[in-house]
């Protein structure tokens, strides 16, 4: 994703409703600060502007969401978005998820890896977001069995992905190599996912499960 | 793959020396049957008209490869390509591969699959030569890790193997979702595969292990 300097960035974080400032404080906790009875806990990390975190959110209103980005240039689009929504089932973090231990602890059910950054030179392969480092990172803070639903158009990236889920233990429960000919009704597509697809790029899918 | 009767089949079969026509007696020693001193043995089930074990057993003369293929008017056209070569490194059985077990036995260090019938309907998921009917019997033809090597172009039956896989506790020990894009040098083409690729289609790989 391209980033540009959007005037205002911080104080538009600092201002929504949405965005959790000091999540650290929430720690095995999260499911109290929603103002519903929810029980579920799915988050997305790299949400971009947000269009598949909030259209989740509308669609499964059962279930709380968490949609982290790292930059705030980014966030602050998906917060404009979100903003003209009601929705008591989603927050948002600015963060690095390479923080992600110390803000979540035995309470998320499924996490979204959506178009995440390929990182296609070897050795910033840790900086993958299915990278061994990575998944060794999320190993805490999961609820039950371990989830992680990824999409990408990157060929190499998934290549990498299906390897390390597997080589750390996840089977895999859905695959399709080519998800816009598959039967997936419920798909929720991000905006490059739409954007690729329109292109008539292949969008590859994995949910992996580690129990 | 289109069968068609071809004439004299069985006598070919019968007079070849490359075709061993009581496989089962061999079973636990089938290095020796060859006149050389390799240690390693790699068979292909569904070998078709042969050219990939025949050109595997002409380049790797370390190895020995057995092929074996269920129908007589196709392995006959593998014979008509092999008897011209002199090879001491290769054998072909005319068999179905759901006897495997009674055919070898702690002796196989590397089987390859190339261009299965992907069984499209459910109700035949069995008859795949990578469903867990079939990875079961494969469990004591190994001699030390199980490594099945596959190639398909049929993606339906690469998404199935690859989950078959790692179910039945296979690692991922290579993948690739576009092997003509990636640089593997050492790749030998089946028949079907040089005709596939040729019309532009994805070839799909994986070499899975199981310790």
């Amino acid at each position: 994703m391209r980033l540009r300097k959007v005037k205002g960035a911080s104080e538009a974080i600092l201002n929504s409703k949405y965005v959790i400032l000091n999540p650290k404080e929430n720690k095995g906790n999260w499911n109290k600060i929603f103002n519903n009875n929810n029980k579920e806990l799915h988050i997305e990390i790299g949400m971009g502007k947000g269009d598949f975190i909030k259209n989740h959110a509308i669609r499964d209103t059962h279930i709380n969401f968490i949609g982290i980005e790292k930059f705030d240039s980014v966030i602050v689009r998906a917060i404009e978005k979100i903003e003209e929504e009601e929705l008591n089932n989603l927050k948002l973090i600015r963060m690095d998820a390479k923080e992600i231990e110390e803000v979540f602890e035995n309470e998320v059910d499924v996490l979204y890896l959506n178009f995440s950054d390929p990182w296609p030179k070897n050795r910033h392969e840790d900086r993958r977001l299915s990278s061994k480092k990575f998944l060794d990172r999320y190993e805490s803070i999961f609820k039950n069995a371990k989830t992680i639903i990824m999409k990408t158009d990157n060929r190499k990236l998934f290549e990498f992905s299906l390897i390390s889920f597997v080589n750390q233990g996840y089977k895999l429960e859905e695959l399709s190599l080519d998800l816009y000919n598959d039967d997936y009704k419920d798909n929720i597509p991000t905006e490059y996912e739409t954007k690729f697809k329109n292109r008539g790029q292949n969008i590859y899918m994995v949910k992996a499960v580690k129990m």
